[in-house]
Order: C-alpha cells, then sequence, then structure tokens
C-alpha cells in the first residue's frame, strides 16, 4: 500500500517553518505497513493543491494533505477539496457542537461566523473529530482511493492520525507487515563500514534493504524488508543482524529503538534499572539534556541539568575547583570531571555526564583550540573523561560533542 | 525565479529524519529573490528521481537536489543525473586532491576505491568544491534551466549554498527582491485577530500576501511581497504596519527578526544593551534554555540554565525554600519566584525566567490540576510571577508554557 503526504502552507516554502509533520505520520504509517511514495509540500494556491492531487493519484492508494484548514482567508484547502471531487460544503451538526464546546472551554469570548464555517465539510467526507482544535479532520474516498485532510497543528494532526486516520486504514486495507532494524555503529566512516561488511552486504537476499545514514561520529546501518509473514521477516533480519555484528564487534553500540534514536536506548535501560541521569553541560549548551527531555517519560530517570556557560557559573553554581581551572584551565579534564561529579552530587543522580570544550569561532574563556572538547562520565564507581578535538566548525564540534557523549554513556551504562 | 527543492533518502520516507536542509535553502533562496515553488522528498530510486526531475523541469527555473551523494552502493543520485543528462561520470582531479587532503587530515586510515570514486562527476557539470566533505557538489545547465547536485550533510549542504550556490545564481539571474515581515501577536486567537483587523486586510494591495501563522499562544502575522524596487517594497509594507499596530496594540508584541523568532528579538535586545539572563525550569525541561542556546552568539547575553525535575534537586541545586514548598507546594507562585531569583543569584545574570507546574498526564510530585503553570520573571527591580492553566495535553502544556514565558521576558526586556 503506498501514500503520498501533501503539506500545504507557504510558510513551508519560505523556509519560515519545519515540516514535521511528515515524518511523524510516515511512522505511523510505516507501524502498519503503508509505505510512503512522496512527501510534497506546496503553496497555498489551488491550482496547485488540485495539481498536486492529481499527480499524487495517478501513483498511490492513500493521499494524506495537512494544513490550510484554519478559519481565516489564507486557508483554501477545504474548498479546494470539494472542487477536486465536484463537491459542496454541507454543515456538519456534530462539528458545530464541538467547535461551540471548544470555545466555550478555552475562549469565552463570542463565536464568531468564521469559526462556525469551519463546520462546513464537503457531503461527501466523513468527519474525522477532531477534539483539540475546531478544524475537523476529513475522509473522502473514490475509486479505491482514500484522501485524508488533517489540520496542520502538530498535535491536532497527530492526534487525528493516532486516533482516527491509523485504526481507519488498518480497517480498510490488508497491508503487509514493514520492518526497519537499524544498528548503531561509532567509530567508523561510511565507506570503512561499506569495506568491512562488503561481503556479508553483497549477499544480502534482495528482499532486505541496506541503508548507511552517517551522522557526525555515528553510523546507523539500516535493514529494512515487508511482507505478509512478520514472524518470518523478523527471523530474516535477525539471522542478517547476527552475520554482520562479529564484523563490526568493536564498533557495534546497539540496536536503534524503533521509536527513536541512542537516547531512547539509554532512557529505557535507565528505567528499567531504576538508574537515575543528570547533566553538567559547557560546550554543548543542554543540547545533551534536551535530547532526552523533549521525550515524555524523561522524569523517571532524569533529575536535572545545569548549563554553565561562564567560567563564574560554572565556580558559583557547579561549585567547581577554582585551583582546577586556574591551573589546568576551563577546558580540562579535571574541570570536566569536576563538573561530572558535582551534577551527580548536587542531583544525587547515578550516572553525570558533563561537557567542557571550545566550540568556537572565538576562544572564549579558555585557551583551549577551537575544537577541543573534554567530556566526562560519573558513576557510582568514580568519574573519567576523554579528550577529542572535533575540528574547526562551531556546529560540528557541538553536535560531535554530543553524539560521542551520548555514546559514552550509553556504552557505561550497558556495562552494568 | 522559481526553484523546486528535491530532497532524496529512505530515511525521509520512512520519518527517521526530519528535513530541515529544505527550510535552510528555502531561506536563503528567499532571501536573494528566488521562490519556492515546491519541496519534495523521494526515494532512492533511480526511475523516481528521473521523474521528479521531468516533473520539476515543468515548472521551475531552478532544481536543487541534496542527498544521495555518499560513497555506498544506497547513493545513487550522481548516476542517474548523469544518465537524465545522458552523460557519463570523469574523474575530477581537483574533487580527488580535496578528498584526498580531507583524508589525510581527518581520517588517517587507507582511502578506498569507493572513496576516490566519489570524484567521478558528469562530464558537463561544474564541479562546487565542498571543503568540509567527500561529496562534491555539482551544477549542471539545460537550457536556462539551473539543476544543482548537494550532498545531504546539514553543514556541508549549508557550506555550498552560502559559498557557492547563492553567489553563482545571483551572478546568473536578474532576480526580483523578496520580503517578508511577520508581526508578534500575544493573546488573540486566529479567528478574533482575522475579525479584528478584517478591514485592514480586505484593503490590502493585491501585490502584499497576507498569512495567519498559528502556534500556542502566540499568533504570527505575515506580510509578503516582492519585485524589482526594495526600497518601494519596504515602504510600503511599512506603512500597512504601521496602519495595523493601531488595531492591535496590546496584542502586539514586536516584528520577529528575519532569521528566527521571538528568542532572536530577545537576543538582539539583550546583546545590544549588555544584559544577561538565566533560566531556572521545571516542567518546561530545559526547552526555554534551548530555544536560546542553539543560536550562535548565546554566550553574549545567555549566563546558564537549570532543569530541575524533582522537588529535592530545587532544594538541592536552586536552594528553594523547603517552607515555602511545604506551605505552598512546589507548583504556585511563590516557587516559582523563588526558583528565578535564586537562579538570577546564582548566574549573577540581570533577568532570570522559572517555570514550575504540572504537565501531566500523572500529577507528580504536587497535588496542582494538570496544565497549571507558575512563570515567574526575576529582574534587578524585583521578581513577579503568573498563573495559567494550559489544558490537559502535556506536548500542549510545555510549549505553550515556552511560548508565555518567551512572550513575558520580551516584554520585560522592552520596558527598560
Amino acid at each position: 500500500m503506498l501514500a503520498e503526504i501533501i503539506t500545504i502552507g507557504d510558510e513551508l516554502l519560505i523556509g519560515q517553518v519545519i515540516d514535521t509533520n511528515s515524518a511523524f505520520i510516515a511512522k505511523q504509517l510505516n507501524k502498519i505497513g503503508v509505505s510512503i511514495y512522496q512527501i510534497t509540500s506546496i503553496q497555498d494556491d489551488k491550482a496547485h493543491i488540485l495539481a498536486a492531487l492529481k499527480d499524487a493519484e495517478r501513483h498511490v492508494d492513500i493521499i494524506i494533505l495537512t494544513g490550510g484548514l484554519g478559519p481565516t482567508k489564507d486557508d483554501i484547502t477545504k474548498k479546494t477539496i470539494a472542487d477536486y471531487f465536484n463537491d459542496s460544503l454541507v454543515l456538519n451538526t456534530k462539528v458545530l457542537e464541538n467547535i461551540e464546546s471548544i470555545w466555550n472551554q478555552n475562549v469565552g469570548s463570542k463565536l464568531l461566523q468564521v469559526n462556525k464555517d469551519q463546520a462546513l465539510v464537503p457531503s461527501k467526507s466523513q468527519v474525522l473529530m477532531n477534539t483539540l482544535g475546531t478544524a475537523p479532520g476529513m475522509w473522502l474516498e473514490k475509486e479505491e482511493k482514500v484522501f485524508i485532510s488533517l489540520p496542520g497543528v502538530p498535535y491536532e494532526m497527530e492526534a487525528l492520525i493516532v486516533n482516527e486516520v491509523v485504526p481507519k486504514l488498518k480497517n480498510k486495507y490488508n497491508c503487509p507487515y514493514i520492518l526497519h532494524k537499524t544498528l548503531l555503529v561509532y567509530g567508523l566512516g561510511e565507506s570503512a563500514l561499506a569495506d568491512r561488511i562488503e561481503a556479508w552486504e553483497d549477499a544480502l537476499p534482495s528482499h532486505i534493504k541496506l541503508a548507511y545514514l552517517p551522522s557526525l561520529g555515528l553510523m546507523r546501518l539500516r535493514l529494512s524488508t515487508k511482507g505478509y509473514d512478520a514472524k518470518l521477516l523478523n527471523k530474516e533480519v535477525q539471522k542478517q543482524i547476527d552475520a554482520v555484528i562479529p564484523l563490526i564487534k568493536d564498533e557495534f553500540a546497539g540496536i536503534e529503538d524503533k521509536d527513536g534514536s541512542v537516547e531512547i536506548v539509554i532512557a529505557k535501560q535507565l528505567t528499567k534499572s531504576g538508574r537515575t541521569l543528570a547533566m553538567a553541560e559547557s560546550c554543548t549548551g543542554g543540547a545533551v539534556a534536551e535530547r532526552f527531555t523533549v521525550n515524555s517519560g524523561a522524569s523517571a530517570y532524569f533529575k536535572g541539568g545545569i548549563v554553565t556557560y561562564s567560567t563564574q557559573s560554572k565556580i558559583n553554581v557547579l561549585k567547581v575547583s577554582k585551583t582546577d581551572i586556574e591551573q589546568f584551565s576551563v577546558v580540562s579534564a579535571q574541570v570536566a570531571e569536576g563538573m561530572a561529579r558535582n551534577a551527580q552530587e548536587l542531583f544525587q543522580s547515578d550516572y553525570a555526564i558533563a561537557t567542557t570544550g571550545n566550540a568556537g569561532p572565538a576562544k572564549g574563556d579558555s585557551n583551549a583550540e577551537v575544537g577541543t572538547v573534554f567530556i566526562a562520565v560519573a558513576t557510582r564507581d568514580g568519574v573519567y573523561s576523554q579528550e577529542f578535538n572535533f575540528g574547526k566548525l562551531r556546529i560540528k564540534v557541538i553536535n560531535k560533542a554530543v553524539n560521542k557523549a551520548l555514546e559514552m554513556l550509553l556504552k557505561e551504562i550497558f556495562k552494568n
């Protein structure tokens, strides 16, 4: 089963907003056996929307549109869909009741005509009730093809996908099982990894597809397949994983969780073992902590974090030894280890990670070379650190430091 | 001048990676007068890439592809482009020298044949030298249309866009001037805002386009236009802004910076006035701090931040009064104000923001209703806080709290 996602909104095409909706939808659809053929972002323009619908209809079975369903004049998706289906808009009283109920609970002011008009839907559509907002989702069918229109507000769209779209699609189609397994590999470049596993890759059965996903300091190696026998596919892919792991023994760091990346693997392990984590960040500016706190359930294991940009705040807030800073400089193993130890103590956590370095472009509070980063890990058994040089480009230094900190933590928590 | 961005990679279509490249490219191209007609994400599949190139060529002048230029077998973009141009790949010695130089500086191990093969480019292409990676950018022309192929690694792509693509496009085309101005409006819903400014909106000249961008607690109202007389366009748009501001006087919070959002406006004002900022976050889990630290230059005004998830860490790390917590609960005005004051003192900053609340789904360390959030602002003149209820949905509560905290800070710093 194939789908296309069409996201509508000028804000996407001028780069004012990053399209995060498509990745969410793609993930959810993949889980029920629907593959995404294409993601297309287009303007709030009638002719363009019509052309995109026609193009998509030629290639796929399921077309999901997001955006352009608001109450203002720049929102034209609903009328355009009605035109595409030679249909007209009719008032849906259940949607109107939902709008009135949301209005009374959240807004208080008078309900305007433009809000009432949000209860107008194409007569041929089934409504997907949006209990979180005033723009209803819509489901239309045409010769075995399904057209789904959803609001662009992420949490409204997400709730509709999970509660309405996925169950209805599962009910309508007999979809295959799609399997992705991603291996996390540290310390090998893309070509070196490919060279190492070449014989294994060449011998992969044709229905198992391999992809290399390089990022800074981390390679992800993805095996993908689909079919109707989930048990067999899992067995086949596992056989391939068992065969490749010995080839990358020292660099292999684990299997990525299907819902996320390294930090999810760490989060699950910490939650399972009842252990906790804290952070003290300098050059990574909170980016390591943010990788954890963005996911719900973080409070189970994440005790807290401190971002200390300046030397003074390392002394005042983190109580790092002033002597160490004077003797070894603020970018040093001693300071990184002090930061980790003190964060662990302040937050009373089992583990703590600390970063201190010079991400550039200027040298800042230290004389360390641009790119120098120390990362420390504190455990109940002690503290250790490593020194790195991540090059001259600020964004690269920060991201490499984040990835390396996660790698060190991942390896540490799976030791015990 | 119209462009289409085609991003290539299965990882985008299974939702494993969010496409951030397109927004970056769109923003940079808009600055030089190139409008984006469409953004298309497709699979690493030869037939699909060829079809997308053909489609794009019918609609636009400039086609920018990213991704699929790596050294491994799943990277097929370069060969496909050569096929599209009935061309063959030839060795470019300058690219090979660049690859060898990067290899010697960064890798150390033996250069493999697959890496040397990255120096093969279509004979009809001009090379855009990628000094940050081994995959070269390529520029091809066909009957006044330009095809540009770039690596998908964000920082490599970004450097090539800024240093190579933008100057070459400016040189080739006489592009119009594109102007976007976005007003930040707090405290009015989409329809209420539209109702308030209806007469003004209806009287807008047809070449100035208006868009409403709602997010949680914040409305962005964007005016867009383009043409060849930059001065005149700026004057016309400014006239419209001057006319609309009196209609939204109490809710208007400023003009969004062209490179970013509220936090950039705040950052610039703090940097300009030499004032500094610190943060103590509970329910927002570091998300407010992250909005600042993700941008370079944050160290000029951002002293640091503390994320205290647990009650214990509020006492241990932030030194919030235990009596206040016992008497008023951890979700209270007293605790929020204590957190802000102590963060200000610990980090010795001019301003500090604090959040404490219950984002749900469970009640956590406090008996406060899910959705209750207190936000406090500490200034050199004292501290104040406000209580909010942001509803029952976790993601909505967190994002509304972040937006409200930024709003309170924005209003505060522009007071002085």
